[in-house]
């Protein structure tokens, strides 16, 4: 159904069809909009709805989803257009850093923290913290030496030595988008929370290297550097984190205070985009990690704002960011798809087929490299703290963790376009340029499509009761137990010393479960009184536009 | 509490603040974004917040509403963004017809399709239709009128014909936004959706007349040419009723078919979204009238799609399309406001504020004489043909009818910077812009303010029922008692002729009634099986992700 609208849009794009409509009168021309615009979005929105329609049909299929879909209509489309246009030009628009940074990518981080289980994810931040942070600086280095080393041995010469640093940085961006459709919340729940988690974190932790390899001063470095370095990653955590969550807060004050008693669900739900998307905006202009702030904003709105609205607020809020978010990754890899044959840059590398696939392969492999020479070490040192046998991560598990990571993706893309495209341009800048949609598109289908099938081989078929994968919810249950039987002795003549020093024993022996345990008793003291939350806002059943619902016959 | 943010993004506004960052490492720059896009996009989404919590604080208030809330505080952003630029430039972003046209015009447009009470619509259709199209061009010819023989008289007289012409075409469009938050349709259902009817017909007829007047040639006008502009436009609103009405058939049809039995809130909700924008897009690039393509749009969509989905997918369209269509109204008026500032244009112009005032008030003085010039005549024209006393449109509802529909708003200015900002710019093109900038803000302000009032005072305070705005709901059931009552003396034989004898003249006698009667029938027998619809779609209480709700508990 959908290839009909298709084929209509692109007829538009040939020129000849163009002129087939002069013979209608002159006075039809009643559009007021810039064509190229109108026929770019017309092609992108009809390649959106095939994706969705093809992704639904392809539902059942293990090996598809709608990220490979996506990539692959976006590459025939691509094809298309460039036997169009008979070779000038396969792209309809450029890759552009504004349109990806400021309108696709903080609706998927929104709703990545919105949709997150808190509580999982909390519980795994400090395997999460490490791998994001220390992990990518690991890869970072690794990639960066690599590339140095290897690249004049194929023949690359004309890189500097910032060059090769902020290779590293961007082929050490992990993709979030497309892991969160190829791992599965409900299925691997601990896989899902440690890889996007990690993902999140990833991500900042790449822009802020690749930020800091660009203002560098390689003339006078010292030591001093690294510490600076390491400050600047400190700042930018905890300021862009507190920012995100006080913008969640203030949200879920405003609408708990203003709207108390005269509920509008379309008020309600506007105020919560506008609030979600602002401190991102205000955290680029700060030049903090928007994408830190967003994701705890939306943690923070889950938490507080969603239990504050209506129950159709609630409905709509939850879909609609999912559907915003769904529909900006599927744009995401339509883009990248299209973009992938940039015509004007395979000319500009001037690149033999055998010398790119050389750098591409190189690249792919370091990321390979890269990515091992943190997950298992890293994961091993963890499991080295870990005294409950369940809590360690298996090897398997390391495995999956390191394969569904090695996915690059749009973040990559971007950040390859502002290093090479805008400097003065050599053959080499576009030669690294599409060395990396080379390695985009193929650990995107091999990566995304392997990943399901491989976890289902690895973990599932000959499934132990895993129990970092199943002890989710009884352990609250667990520490009460835990706290009556270590306050048991002196349950009689309970005094509070005895009772401090149960608690810190607690802490030490179970350390998450603690900390969540008196975060709960704070946040039911405090927080919540002030903010909101579940079961401390009034019941409202639905808003007063929801009466119009049954008189819409006609 | 948003003013707060407000103040924080308009900090970054000045060029000492944003230098005031200095003493932070310079690998803070974690931005690779363009600042001033940034600055931008904060300032006006901090205000979309203002205005939502001054609106919600206002909604007791009836003089006020979001609209004259979003002007007047978009006009003082105008006024502290001149302040600190000191006096150079107001505007943070230049008015865009793109920005308008392609992504704030057609959600509220479809929006309206979506909610419109489509019985009530399709009874006035005829009244609509009449008003729009006819009352429309009278407008255009007593305004073009107007202007040519007064601005001579003011001064103004570099204007050619086709200036003249086009400040009737841009002044003839009506402001379908400010009429949707200031009539209500639950109270007053009847002037509702006349004066929003209108509206949308009204607007395509003056970009169509606007359009006409920018191609047509001077020199060569017969007969012929009226004749060719009444071609032209049938033929624009039959193939874009048409083709609106084909896409929302298509959505429903693919919904029906595919998602049968697996149902996902997100996918459907993507997939509504993106076939509504569709052939907004698809209209534009035929060179057809969006606006009335995405409205009928609308329209289908809710009598057979909406019904195809999920329970929650219903509330979640329902309420995010009302939202995206508040949000991008809201935006319109603050970015009309903010623009009312543009110091380049007051300067061009050159003209005394004595000048500036005369032209204004002419022109305001013009679209009041030329609505007065439709509405009265048209109405009693309507009137004569009406036979049942309650059908007939009172003076009082002609009124109300002339004075809510005098606002101008955004489509006017779009059309007054295409016309006069494109072409080599003079000091009474600037002028013009200058003059329909205080004819957008005086009209809104003032009609927008007094129309909820009026109408209380004018209808509601000696309210005598006016049965058409009560009849709504009986007419069907009038119907087959009708049917019933003719049928009675040949019951017992009921011969075919004379049923088709009786079916004719309730034709005649209750022709909207009738024909509602039998395209419900039409409805049922032959649409609704294939497209689906009430009652011929199963229930699906609620979508596969629904089940994530009760488990998010941190």
């Amino acid at each position: 159904m959908a290839t009909k609208i298709l084929n209509a849009a692109m007829l538009g794009l040939t020129p000849e069809n163009m002129s087939s409509h002069e013979h209608l009168p002159s006075e039809l021309d009643a559009s007021l909009l810039n064509t190229s615009t109108v026929i770019a979005l017309c092609v992108f929105f009809a390649l959106l709805c095939a994706c969705i329609v093809i992704g639904h049909l392809l539902e059942e299929n293990r090996w598809a989803n709608e990220s490979i879909t996506a990539l692959l209509l976006g590459l025939c489309a691509g094809v298309v257009v460039l036997l169009i246009r008979k070779g000038e030009s396969s792209h309809l628009m450029k890759f552009s850093e504004d349109l990806f940074f400021l309108y696709l990518l903080p609706p998927i981080i929104f709703n990545a923290g919105f949709q997150v289980k808190k509580k999982r994810f909390f519980k795994n931040f400090t395997t999460i913290l490490l791998f994001g942070i220390f992990g990518t600086v690991i890869s970072f280095c690794i990639i960066s030496l690599g590339v140095f080393w290897t690249f004049k041995k194929i023949g690359v010469r004309s890189l500097n030595i910032k060059d090769h640093l902020a290779i590293g940085a961007i082929m050490s961006a992990t993709d979030s988008v497309c892991t969160l459709q190829v791992l599965s919340q409900d299925e691997t729940p601990f896989l899902y929370s440690i890889v996007f988690g990690e993902g999140v974190v990833n991500d900042a932790t790449s822009i802020v290297l690749f930020n800091s390899v660009q203002t560098l001063d390689f003339d006078n470095i010292d030591g001093f550097t690294a510490l600076k370095l390491i400050g600047t990653f400190l700042y930018l955590f905890f300021t862009s984190t507190a920012l995100g969550l006080a913008a969640g807060l203030l949200s879920a004050f405003i609408i708990k205070t203003l709207y108390f008693g005269r509920h509008s669900t379309d008020r309600e739900f506007a105020l919560m985009i506008l609030m979600a998307y602002l401190p991102y905006l205000l955290a680029e202009l700060l030049n903090l990690s928007g994408i830190l702030t967003v994701f705890f904003c939306g943690i923070v709105m889950s938490h507080y704002t969603w239990h504050n609205v209506t129950e159709s607020s609630r409905i709509t809020t939850k879909h609609a960011f999912a559907t915003i978010s769904f529909i900006a990754e599927t744009f995401i890899f339509l883009y990248v798809g299209m973009d992938a044959l940039d015509i004007d840059k395979w000319r500009e590398s001037k690149a033999s087929a055998g010398t790119s696939a050389a750098i591409s392969s190189t690249l792919f492999a370091l990321v390979l490299v890269g990515r091992a020479a943190f997950i298992f070490p890293l994961a091993n040192i963890l499991n080295c703290f870990q005294k409950i046998e369940s809590s360690k991560i298996h090897f398997k598990q390391q495995f999956i963790i390191w394969w569904a990571g090695l996915m690059r993706g749009a973040v990559t893309i971007a950040l390859s376009y502002n290093q090479f495209a805008s400097s003065v341009k050599s053959p080499e800048s576009a030669l690294m340029i599409t060395s990396t949609i080379i390695v985009v598109l193929f650990s995107t289908i091999v990566c995304g499509s392997v990943t399901k099938p491989l976890i289902e081989a690895v973990l599932l078929r000959h499934r132990k009761p895993m129990v970092s994968d199943l002890d989710d919810n009884v352990s609250l249950e667990e520490l009460r137990v835990l706290l009556l039987e270590s306050g048991d002795p002196n349950n009689s003549n309970n005094n509070q010393p005895a009772r401090r020093a149960s608690s810190l024993r607690l802490l030490i022996s179970h350390p998450t479960t603690t900390v969540h345990y008196f975060w709960r008793k704070f946040d039911d003291k405090f927080m919540r009184p002030v903010f909101g939350g579940r079961g401390f806002v009034p019941f409202v059943p639905s808003s007063p536009t929801g009466a119009a619902d049954d008189s819409s016959s006609a």
